[in-house]
């Protein structure tokens, strides 16, 4: 089951912009390594990466609640629905 | 201040390896966004990726001890050495 | 609002013993600091608290989501059990 | 090996209590699960109570760090005292 048609698109686009600025993060963190630039500055750099990593899930969280979730609930699959959101609260961190 | 000479060849070979498997993901996942793929799945692979370069920022604690902050105490500049590690401890989630 | 009179009393039963161990472990907690233990011990055992609370959350989340918000969505309050979810998300670490 | 004795007396000061205002949120957590207030609330709290023992976390390694570490690398422990940054580093979330 896919997004919700109606907020699909712009979040979809959101979230790729998202993904090519992380890409790009991780391309850096190559050249920070084999340029054997300071520990400190590749683990800050890692870790921001993290940040921006989890600032995503939230987002599709949110969008989840908004579309599959509440259509899974309505169409009677509201266990299905429960044991997905409580794993991936499990699996935050 | 760059790794160890004697250290860095080699972990610095595994960590970009890793690294590349690590921009793989970012590709893979933005086209799952635009495939538009079940929200859960792209948690899960966001998951993934965290813990994975959360893995890459011990590897580098590691070094960092064993190789720059070693040098720091022997030259002196155990506070700087003190204050940086500190800092990437709070940063760590 | 409660939780589910069906489940409530076994979870709750469970969820304050394990609340009463953590209550030990911070007094515990309270004397390795009075007694001067070994700042890296301390450090292992907030962790394990902090883990054992993680796992509360768990347990309470399935619950909520069993109950609560099960009978918000059926009562029509579906975004206000969609905007606490997404918090309780958030706030994880 | 205990704190350095300089920093010592304050430092514990402070951390007792702050594990003693722990120890209270612990037992108000246990009144909040008997009375069955409402879970996202109850996970509100253990949330803070999770963060606070972080806070101790990072003022307990800074002690560590200026004390114990020091005398460790001093002293020709330096691979004891990497061995524990590294451990509580990976223990943290």
């Amino acid at each position: 089951m896919g997004y919700n048609l109606l907020v699909e698109k712009d979040l979809n686009k959101k979230l790729i912009r998202r993904l090519k600025i992380i890409e790009g993060q991780i391309r850096g963190l190559q050249r920070m390594v084999s340029d054997n630039k300071y520990c400190i500055d590749i683990i800050t750099q890692t870790s921001a990466v993290k940040r921006s990593l989890s600032s995503i899930e939230d987002a599709i969280l949110e969008n989840h609640l908004d579309t599959c979730a509440t259509k899974q609930m309505a169409a009677g699959n509201a266990s299905k629905a429960r044991k997905e959101i409580l794993h991936v609260y499990k699996l935050k961190r």
